[in-house]
């Protein structure tokens, strides 16, 4: 099974805004690794702390890319859709759509390029079994 | 003139460190954020506040993309290095180099484009020309 | 009506946590100020944007202090439990508890008083009737 | 010899600002503890880095205060001017003043009650002696 994409709410809290009055641009790459935390916790069975503390596997950022559409503000509550680009041998890339609920609209889209990485050695490594079918869950087609 | 780079000095804090024991990557584009404050105030002759506050040109982020080839971990003293990928009509493309300096060696590079806008109406405008010519100085060749 | 208490869950992001591997001191006050907007919300039937935007009432922080007890590591879901400790004519505190769900053991508390301001002058004015009632509904006896 | 003040510049950067346009409170306590790390480094001849790393002594907030007194706005340049209110057997307090150049009028200050631990145990550990004297040097009559 594929094709599913994983949706929560993103709060934008007093803190996000800088002194433009919209969202901080480097912002949404947090909001992007919250989404990846809650990815794991809702629909992994596993949450991400588990990942890295009990499995020992890590996915950090190797390439990272956003494109921002529309300014988002304090009050806001944009949903966050993720989905998965590639599961390659040593490496996954997820999809981070920030839309705008009544419309669908995007406020900012972007695609985290991570390794696989042992967390005890931080040296790369296969994506395991477990996850590569986790991650297959939510690839694009 | 152009082929000029700018180059700051990057103090990894306490609070850069994630839970993983190495600077958070979202951080790398606060960072990057910082060195644009920072080339502005020592080489334009004018600070970001006033180039925000009293000219009323800002450069809001709406594309970023960033490499991430080795972690920096807390205590590490890298520089950033700053140059211009392109100046357009209504936009700025600058490049961040996280270098080690005892031999150079990069632990992440980004590439920010930037459209100009009028901070009155958040609308894009031309960059101006003072703002032109101060890029162009940090063209790449 | 008194002695109410909000409770909110507090989970720990990888970003909370710093080079020690605890979350960072700085960063319990940020959640204090998340407890707080989800009080408004959820509560007063008014959200913060609408407090600041639409009421033109803010809260900001006039003096804090807290307490740390116990070290919060990431993984840890603590509750943090908002009630109120006073209710001056132009200012209001708000105590934190940022406790362990399975034994109620406190982690932290902070404990902040809010001048009541005009957002359109930033000069403090009477706390609104509407805003007196609903703080002394978490007032502590 | 005891009464120094070390004194440090404080850049307002843009992303410290929040909705309301100041600094956002917590963010004080973050100026705090790079304060904090520019004092050893500067005047303690050996980086917390090292003092962490190397030293194994760390120095985690069990208590903290705040009062804040004006807004902080994008583009003031304060000075964070450091000092020890009292060195315990176990603990060690300094107080952080964060004012304005000009006229030495005061923004903020802090008062953050640090035990002192073994980074290895994180168990409470006596103040070493060259850190006990480091910081009576900067201990207020």
């Amino acid at each position: 099974m594929s094709g599913g994409v994983f949706v929560t709410d993103l709060r934008v809290r007093f803190a996000d805004v800088d002194n433009a009055g919209i969202v901080y641009y480097p912002r949404f790459f947090h909001f992007f690794h919250v989404a990846m935390e809650e990815l794991f916790e809702r629909e992994f069975g596993k949450n991400y702390p588990d990942v890295i503390g009990v499995d020992h596997v890590g996915f950090p950022a190797v390439h990272t890319e956003a494109d921002y559409r529309m300014p988002v503000r304090y009050g806001d509550r944009p949903h966050i859709r993720v989905s998965c680009v590639r599961i390659g041998g040593k490496s996954v890339t997820l999809r981070y759509r920030v839309t705008r609920p009544a419309d669908g609209a995007e406020f900012a889209e972007g695609r985290i390029t991570t390794a696989c990485v042992d967390m005890r050695t931080f040296t790369p490594m296969e994506v395991p079994p477990a996850y590569r079918e986790f991650f297959s869950r939510f690839l694009e087609s």
